[in-house]
């Protein structure tokens, strides 16, 4: 269900034209352009495509060619910031959750994390888009809810663990504390362990 | 430290003057007007003091007598949405953590959760408005950084109890969920209870 790399299909003979973006740069190039414009504080309303394509130096049709439309597009930049999904190695609960808490707070997560802050007046304000934010989420909220789920079931978290409140005390700390530096007083260094073991001690079984 | 206070002691005359609202009324329709003019997706930068103004109904000099520039207008604004200091008992730590997140999550504090949402991106994009953030909701963690460490001096709560993260473990679900709505799954009705139990389940002694 991923626009971009059906797109990238299509498109793949763009790579061999010269003096233009080889496809994969060029889709960077345009998730980039689009995560910039919006950590800029533009407004979703406010991009167009053209400006998107000026920004990352490629032609209108270039984008039109890979996604239908502005709001596919904007799908893909947000799934995009996050990152490939990570793989949990299910040996651990313990360790796969803090691989995932670890997961959204490094690399194109933490760089855009302005970004998703940028756009939550827009999920509020514009239900289509707060589902747009929920597709993109999900996937990955429902990574942790399969790692809480085994840990349900092989004994290692409690039997009436509710799982969907859990997933919230995980990833509720974790986003106001990156995205909004909610409590100053809070150490960075060791902090997805720390999240980890404090909600683990209350859901062990 | 209260700007609203100190210029309402000094304004008190303006309760007596005939056609305008009364001081305490004429404080409301201000800070209302500041609240909606954010919630409607207005920047800090945009918000003059003749627009908040003309939507209070009010002359300029009224709102420059009570407040002495736009800042202190918006730290007013942004506490007034909080409604008053809740006051806990002090006979137990978890009916008093539920007290608090209630209290957040109740009145106006939930009928401005969308201009919360709105001011986030101006607190990335801004070193002061963060600090003015922070000077707001300082009060309201140092109630809730209290209970827990009473509940640690009294034997309720484990000796080496991480508080800080803990304050985090509390704020951080509550205001991802009533500000986006992060897990749809999560139980509205007797979330408070449900969040602070969990919590608690990990931090009792």
């Amino acid at each position: 269900m991923n626009a971009m790399t059906t797109a990238a299909n299509v498109t793949g003979q763009d790579r061999k034209t010269p003096g233009r973006p080889r496809s994969a740069q060029a889709d960077e190039a345009i998730l980039d352009a689009v995560l910039e414009l919006l950590g800029a504080g533009h407004s979703v309303a406010a991009i167009s495509i053209e400006a998107v394509a000026a920004k990352a130096g490629v032609g209108k049709a270039t984008i039109y060619r890979r996604w239908p439309n502005k709001e596919a597009l904007l799908v893909d930049a947000v799934a995009s910031m996050k990152g490939p999904l990570p793989e949990p190695t299910g040996q651990s609960v313990r360790d796969d959750l803090v691989l995932l808490v670890k997961a959204n707070r490094t690399g194109r997560a933490r760089r855009y994390g302005k970004v998703t802050v940028c756009l939550m007046p827009e999920f509020v304000r514009d239900e289509n888009l707060h589902s747009m934010y929920q597709a993109v989420i999900e996937p990955r909220r429902d990574l942790m809810r399969q790692v809480l789920r085994r840990g349900v079931a092989n004994g290692e978290l409690r039997a009436d663990l509710d799982v969907e409140l859990t997933l919230l005390m995980i990833a509720g700390p974790s986003m106001m504390q990156s995205l909004l530096h909610w409590n100053p007083a809070v150490q960075e260094e060791g902090f997805a362990e720390a999240l980890v073991d404090s909600v683990l001690r209350g859901a062990a079984a």
